[in-house]
């Protein structure tokens, strides 16, 4: 069985728009903050760390697929499941339940790298690090 | 040929993570303003109008999928182009094409529906309108 | 003795800057969910239904005035302490302190009305609400 | 006379709250995008060269008061008009006026700095540069 952890995110006023609903980019930020989560609670040091000691910088999106099935509003509080689906040799894909209550609002699925940063500017795909994985597994 | 507009999106510093690098879900802030965009450049009214004429107060997303091909940072100008690849029933295909210059940096295709308020809280989607179809095509 | 609350936010890699530091106008956003979460605590109900029951669509802001102190980064958490300083005519006062464990990192200070919605368009400020000001005091 | 530059941002939807109008972080984002397009439109390099130039890696926020007057929502054009009103030893006030067409909608007043980086992390602020003040002069 793949970890899997859970991430609590209040919706605020300010998340919705004129429709009275979640603006969706908002879903994103939070899935984004999910995926970071993911790593921290299976004991992997934030990114300012592993630059220093793997060249990790973080985990940049590469591909992602997101299905919106339900809406939410302010006062809601959303769970979000989070967990890594699949290996890949130079990526992974991090998978996403967003639920309010026993309602699913929202799915995800992404790809993300590894990222180190190339020599002059921009980033690049690093092997999925040894350090990392078990501690995720 | 289906009708094409293009959005341009200054990219600025609070546009930009720890890694200097756009934060993604920034670009899907953009995208939702394109697809509004594409809109009121076919001669759509804007939502809190239609919502009074034709029930509909907005196109939120069913799903999305995009790739993320390369990097963008503060100071760099986007262009996105917009297009409505597909009308179903019920929903229609939006697609879109982030580019800097020359360079392709993200591809995005979206499936939104006209929404309409449904009594007692939530939303539905509406058949497509024609008078917001014939517009767009 | 007012009222008060404490709010608590995590940061977010997504909320900090190429400079590795909370971006400030994310610090308004959390001001914001705080000042909402104070009337919330209060036993104020969500605007959705004062606008119902009182004409109250929220509580705009007039006026701000804020200090930054310290900086704060990604994995830290917030204690944000929100109070009604006093309370005007058509408006109050509301004030932040914004701390992580003892250091103090940013204190605001607000002018904000209890808003109705004009005929045509536009909000105008209320008298401030007796039903309210007594569950706040 | 001090210098001056316009900013002009559009307002999407997804800036606007359920009351339908802007969401006032969203007045500071695009205030800080506007303080940064003063310095450029000056002549001075992005902070990503200043910080192997000068060492400043941006101008932080130190103090800001603001005045919300009118509101504004999705379709709106704003200008934001920047100026620097007083240059103090190691600290300057920068000067905002939002308006729509002829009407004003906010205004704020600012204390930055020019940031350096300090050793085993955190910041400080810079005597301010002449090279950078000559030309915003």
């Amino acid at each position: 069985m793949a970890k899997e952890i859970v991430y609590t995110q209040r919706v605020e006023f300010g998340d919705c728009d004129p429709a009275r609903i979640v603006w969706f980019p908002n879903f994103f930020r939070w899935i984004d903050a999910a995926s970071r989560h993911f790593f921290i609670e299976c004991g992997v040091p934030p990114w300012h760390e592993t630059e220093k000691t793997l060249g990790v910088i973080g985990t940049p999106l590469v591909d992602t697929h997101a299905r919106f099935i339900k809406t939410a509003s302010y006062g809601d509080t959303l769970q979000i499941r989070v967990s890594i689906a699949e290996w890949r040799g130079k990526s992974f894909v991090q998978r996403y339940r967003v639920t309010k209550g026993e309602e699913l609002l929202m799915e995800c699925e992404e790809i993300r790298i590894f990222a180190g940063r190339r020599e002059g500017g921009g980033i690049f795909a690093m092997p999925i690090p040894d350090a990392i994985r078990q501690r995720c597994e």
